[in-house]
């Protein structure tokens, strides 16, 4: 399998964080400059139906895109350790918290960045008013999550899933325009903590 | 298990049209008044976390939102007909398409629907400009799905999975704002038609 790969968005890191938590080490990485719009090229598009990264390409040529349809079948090819619910209970709250993970913090974030930062002016026909909606939904929604995280060490529960994943690089990436959970926010800013000291965060942080 | 249900809201049709696909008659339904504020009350929110619908009640008192997590869920507990993927590759093939329904058409629809639909003035702040670059945004989008709708009968595939569900649903939404396909997009305008006319279609629309 290969992967195709940028290590300055956001996406494929989940899908990277996931490889170090699960010690996959046999998929070959393929680097993607997106700033050189590799991603835009025919040859790219054909294989991946889109201009995205990541795209993971099975063995029989089969591209899957979005990084959490990728996360999915690594799951399903490497099930140790279990990051996405053993049972359908589990399976059902991680996946409430990766989604609410996901649209309340992770992609508004990601497209605040993208409506703001001087180096995405290139990519995105910037919107400063997107921006700025999408950051103050952000801080909105991070009282919930430090409730969440008062009641147990990670966002679903007791131990690290792709929901904990989905979080911390979606808030990482937003050191970019300089977001930064409110201090008083204590349960959050320890999780991020130990987040930041997993090995599978410097994997192309 | 209990169903918090509201009929005009695009996301709890997916739940019910789950249902309908699967056969499944022992969830008490509990109809939500959203226009009313019945999911801003305090015993809501106690209950679901949030201010959401829907929410499926477990027999043991858990609470699961998000609609793809309720469908999960009901995906483990009634696996036939299946509509998630049934092995690791068709499985993340329909993750794939269903979140390229969600991103590409669903999410942007509803959005664009809330920011400009009078009805829905009581419950967000509504920006036109967001509407119109959503709206905008879905019809760059349609073009993917005819191409992938000339390949296939159903988007992930050779039958109706939660992909077709999502994808459907928020076009039929989005009819609130006068939102329609290309009538040159046959393909998608073929297998609408045909979403149309599954008795699942009726469950609430």
């Amino acid at each position: 399998m290969k992967l195709y790969d940028s290590h300055r968005a956001p996406n494929p890191r989940r899908v990277r964080w996931c490889m170090v938590e699960k010690g996959i080490e046999d998929i070959e990485i393929v680097p993607i400059d997106i700033f050189k719009g590799e991603h835009r090229t025919p040859e790219y598009r054909a294989r991946a139906g889109l201009s995205n990264v990541p795209v993971l390409e099975l063995d029989d040529g089969t591209a899957i895109t979005e990084s959490i349809a990728i996360c999915r079948y690594l799951e399903s090819r490497y099930p140790e350790p279990n990051l996405f619910g053993r049972d359908a209970k589990e399976i059902a709250i991680v996946e409430m918290w990766m989604r609410r993970a996901e649209m309340l913090l992770a992609t508004p974030l990601m497209l605040a960045v993208r409506h703001s930062h001087p180096a995405l002016a290139a990519l995105e026909k910037q919107v400063p008013e997107f921006a700025a909606t999408y950051l103050a939904g952000a801080q909105r929604a991070l009282p919930l999550f430090n409730r969440r995280l008062g009641e147990s060490p990670f966002i679903a529960g007791e131990r690290l899933t792709i929901a904990d994943i989905v979080a911390f690089t979606g808030l990482d990436f937003a050191r970019m325009v300089k977001f930064r959970p409110d201090a008083s926010l204590n349960h959050v800013m320890q999780w991020a903590e130990t987040m930041r000291q997993r090995p599978a965060a410097a994997a192309g942080a």
